[in-house]
């Protein structure tokens, strides 16, 4: 993908975010047709339903060539990483969504030949759009993002995870992270990966980690976040997998490697 | 206090913490002096304190009678709630104000005799101002809000409540808390107890948890829960206690009962 196919396709697909963001702000005070997927806290509504195809239809009529994986099931079934693929999450943060009508973001990564070149996070009801193209740095709306800050200290860090971390799971011993708390400076979570990684680009939040991730929840923020000098990885620090679920580290870079030692202490 | 006086005083009130807010803005890029108090995580800045002093000043000068607890150490030290007393935090989320520049707030309550009479939260980046006055409702700006959904389940509740309940404390047994996270539908932290409490108010989140609160982190929080009928008190279902620094719980009062259950199960 040359430089010239990323702006066009850039230009392209946060003129279509705007539109799906408008959609969503216009029909969200409507009955939301509320459905539990994998649990009853796994959450969908229309709007998830109708956010996806309406994006995945237009990529189908301007880019035919172009692969999508889809959180709702509107993109395809891959194998392989070649040619171009979009990562999308209708809306992430959909128990944000139902509950407080804020705090939610459309995401998009775009990737070719598995390299990431196109990344949004766009938080539709404070009307924000994070946005990064592979090379020129990434943005908050019109401001520039500075590179994460080399010289943050574990000790000093706002590390953005949730309470299941602390409870019995799959991925770590919970008294490391019990440790792990009490070292970091404060523990948030707010509900959305996507703003949360869009929040660690922005350098308001240094890490963000997750016990099990989809690829819709993380492409477009690993790929703002590569712009500012962020890593992204799993449990164990290799490099994040676009068509895998698995745990997810996404961190300053100068603190990523000590979360990494940290769960290589209590990991399973 | 009467209606009259209890107006008066709720727009000199209002009138000041707009103010104080405009200043937090306009001076919130310069050095911050940040220092840490009791430990290294409790931090403090010259805007935490020259706002209570700000607030001190003006409530000395217009109400020479009236009484002040602050959290910087401006007001005075009670031993009873006779008169009227204002509860002031000038900047609830410090470590959110340092690191985030967003997410913060102004908290004001107002007793008198030990009734909660006026409470104010003040968000002042995103200037919104959560208001109540006794037996007159509860406010977001101009919207009034409406009383909390008497038919909320736990298992639907969305709880703030910090990653600390789920490590070694001294108020609970932590694992007693693992289960209750995953009881409930989900949990959220985002740094500060004033914002926190005014989202139960406005019913997007339905308890707010914490291990240990000052009377200012919470008492112009809880004189707005009261008005759409939240319910606050300690960690054993006792009342509040505007005198002491406890663990507190607020939340609607469909779910209260069952927090306080899930408590005493595990308390030491």
């Amino acid at each position: 993908m040359n430089q010239e196919q990323r702006q066009e396709i850039y230009e392209t697909a946060r003129n279509w975010i705007y539109e799906a963001g408008a959609q969503i702000r216009e029909h969200m005070n409507e009955p939301l047709g509320i459905e539990a997927k994998s649990n009853p806290n796994d959450l969908v509504t229309i709007l998830d339903k109708q956010t996806e195809k309406f994006l995945v239809d237009r990529i189908h009529q301007t880019y035919p060539e172009h692969h999508i994986i889809g959180e709702e099931g509107f993109g395809d079934t891959l194998s392989n990483v070649d040619g171009t693929i979009w990562i999308i999450d209708p809306i992430d943060g959909t128990m944000n969504f139902i509950h407080q009508k804020r705090t939610f973001a459309i995401s998009i990564g775009i990737l070719h030949n598995g390299v990431g070149e196109i990344g949004f996070v766009y938080d539709v009801m404070d009307d924000i759009l994070y946005h990064a193209k592979r090379g020129e740095g990434a943005f908050k709306n019109d401001i520039k993002l500075a590179s994460l800050d080399k010289e943050k200290k574990l000790e000093e860090a706002i590390v953005g995870m949730n309470h299941f971390w602390l409870c019995n799971n799959k991925v770590v011993d919970y008294t490391v992270m019990q440790k792990f708390v009490r070292t970091i400076r404060g523990a948030r979570t707010i509900g959305s990966a996507a703003l949360e990684l869009a929040h660690v680009a922005e350098g308001i939040q240094d890490a963000y980690l997750a016990l099990s991730l989809a690829p819709w929840d993380v492409a477009g923020g690993i790929i703002l976040n590569k712009e500012v000098g962020g890593i992204a990885g799993d449990a164990d620090g290799n490099p994040w997998n676009p068509l895998e679920r698995s745990p997810a580290v996404v961190a300053n870079p100068a603190i990523y490697r000590s979360i990494i030692e940290f769960l290589k202490e209590g990991r399973k």
